[in-house]
């Protein structure tokens, strides 16, 4: 029988799949929720049993929670570090979870759209992410998680205060909502600065691929709410689909546009000499791939290449990571190996002959 | 009836013919004797009258002497700014010809192994040059030439020193001698110091593509003697054909088989995105264009690369150049129409399909 990474690697994944409303320009929505459970100490004062107490209250809690039934259960502890990486990869993990230490769990639905991480900073930490625009099923989807779970386990929640966290910025709905977005005109004209001020306008912190303190790669842009306290989660969630996302995604299809109409040579420049490079490199770099990509798909939302499909170009987002690219080819690659297989998969995949 | 300049346009020219010997590493070999006319003031004193009467002297010898009745003759002030620069671009005249003021003359072998500059920095500036390592065949022909000339005008020459010259860095044998070599595998590798250290060993200086003061582009460089006092041609010729050229084409061959045993990936990979970039750009310089073909041309002496012939690439490294974009396009380009047209020659003449 094969192992849920393996299922994981087959497949094409939720936060990259390209389909969903304004998906040319948004990536996908995330929601996530922290708990933690009634009667235990928070983690950073937790011994090793309660640590393994509180997985085991939760794993049997999921396995009887409404609709959690067939989640895949992995113990961190017990994978490899390829393994842990590709979770991270694949955004079904923190790398603050897969680079911890003690007792911990994820557990994830087949088809990745939900995904609960127990003890990474809190107890819990539910997830619930579709590609495209939709705040609405998926808060619906996170919330009736919670509901399920919520009648198996019993969750510390302050009359006042709401929620308990680890971290008081999260005191409250513990809510974070998370939108990715694809930003590559307004990297190319120098106009990030707005998107920044519309985000700050609104509270909202803006962020590289894989969160907090990380770097935009492939111009992938992450804004995410940074209050959980004293708004509803309704509040916070309008924030988002009704101000800052139609807004930023107004700025970049304007940047596009003026590509478009004013720079029509530097953009085709732009984008077929990523097409270029992916397709005749032998070595190359992951930070260069996502470059590259990113220009690519532009290129393909903005109608100047029609040579490969977005389907591929989504895929080779996610497979060419480091842990990904290793599963793959069924074999630990150094750096050099990595470099030039990855430039091997671009030709295999690109290449028109 | 079509310019002389409309012929040289039309054919591939000499320096970068890309046969003769070492063709591989030894771009062209070239010699140039320096002369003045007996009874004239050197240039920085003549005035007007004396400076056109030089060229009337010489144009009237050039008529008459043995060998050189075909040769074009063009007046270089009544040539426009890109017809200037394409002589310069062909290496048939120097930058300070074709930025110079007042009467003077280039005068030129239909097949442009021979040129004549008349005033720039002396009264006359002889050039031969042949594509690969020719350096008998050179001076054979440039003697020849100034034979034939001598016998039709007096030049300016004293008993001890030799032949004097407006700069006395050029006073004896009035001869300066250079090799241009491509060497990017040494680059590659860093090791072109030892390419400095062989030549200045010698007394040779080491100077980029056109000549004294100017940028190596496209991993071209040029080794030409400094001296040319004291020591007889032959002396001067053979510290080349001896010494420098065989050890720095050794050194060359030396990172190439470097190159192909032991980094093979990074090898191709500049072969590669080099062959990626030239085919899919939209925008390109002629700086990047040298660099990208300097790569093409090593890979396919190297046998990495046989999707475009040899010839093709040396056309391109002539006709990319500012002035003969602009002429093949049949008109005035600004800059970033040379950067498209450049882009548009490179996809038409490497493109497979």
């Amino acid at each position: 029988m094969s192992s849920p990474i393996d299922e994981v690697v087959r497949q094409a994944g939720e936060w990259l799949r390209g389909d969903g409303p304004m998906h040319e320009i948004v990536i996908s929505t995330r929601i996530r929720l922290a708990r933690n459970l009634r009667g235990f100490p928070f983690l950073v004062r937790a011994d090793a049993d309660q640590r393994a107490e509180v997985v085991a209250t939760l794993e049997a809690a999921l396995r009887k929670a409404r609709g959690l039934e067939d989640f895949y259960h992995l113990n961190i502890d017990e994978l490899d570090e390829l393994d842990r990486t590709l979770l991270v990869e694949r955004h079904l993990i923190s790398r603050q979870h897969a680079e911890g230490s003690g007792s911990r769990l994820v557990a994830f639905h087949p088809g990745e759209a939900s995904a609960l991480m127990v003890n990474e900073e809190d107890h819990v930490r539910l997830q619930v992410m579709h590609s495209g625009l939709r705040l609405d099923e998926t808060w619906d989807e996170i919330n009736a998680i919670d509901d399920a779970l919520d009648e198996h386990v019993d969750f510390e929640f302050h009359p006042q205060y709401g929620y308990l966290t680890a971290c008081p910025t999260n005191v409250g709905t513990g809510i974070r909502v998370s939108v990715m977005l694809h930003l590559p005109a307004l990297q190319l004209t120098n106009e990030l600065e707005k998107v920044g001020q519309a985000a700050t306008a609104m509270k909202l912190a803006i962020r590289g691929l894989h969160g907090e303190g990380t770097q935009a790669l492939g111009d992938f842009f992450q804004v995410s709410n940074q209050i959980t306290l004293g708004r509803t989660e309704a509040e916070i969630i309008d924030d988002f689909r009704r101000v800052v996302i139609p807004k930023i995604v107004e700025y970049e299809q304007a940047a596009r546009d003026a590509l478009l109409t004013n720079r029509l040579h530097a953009l085709d420049d732009k984008i077929w000499r990523a097409m270029g490079a992916l397709c005749s490199a032998r070595l190359m770099s992951s930070k260069e791939a996502m470059q590259h990509l990113s220009h690519v798909r532009m290129g393909l939302h903005v109608g100047r290449l029609s040579s490969v499909d977005l389907r591929t170009v989504n895929e080779l987002f996610i497979q060419m990571q480091p842990a990904h690219l290793q599963k793959l080819q069924g074999e630990r690659l150094n750096g050099e190996q990595r470099s030039t297989a990855r430039a091997a998969l671009f030709r295999a995949r690109l290449s028109q002959n």
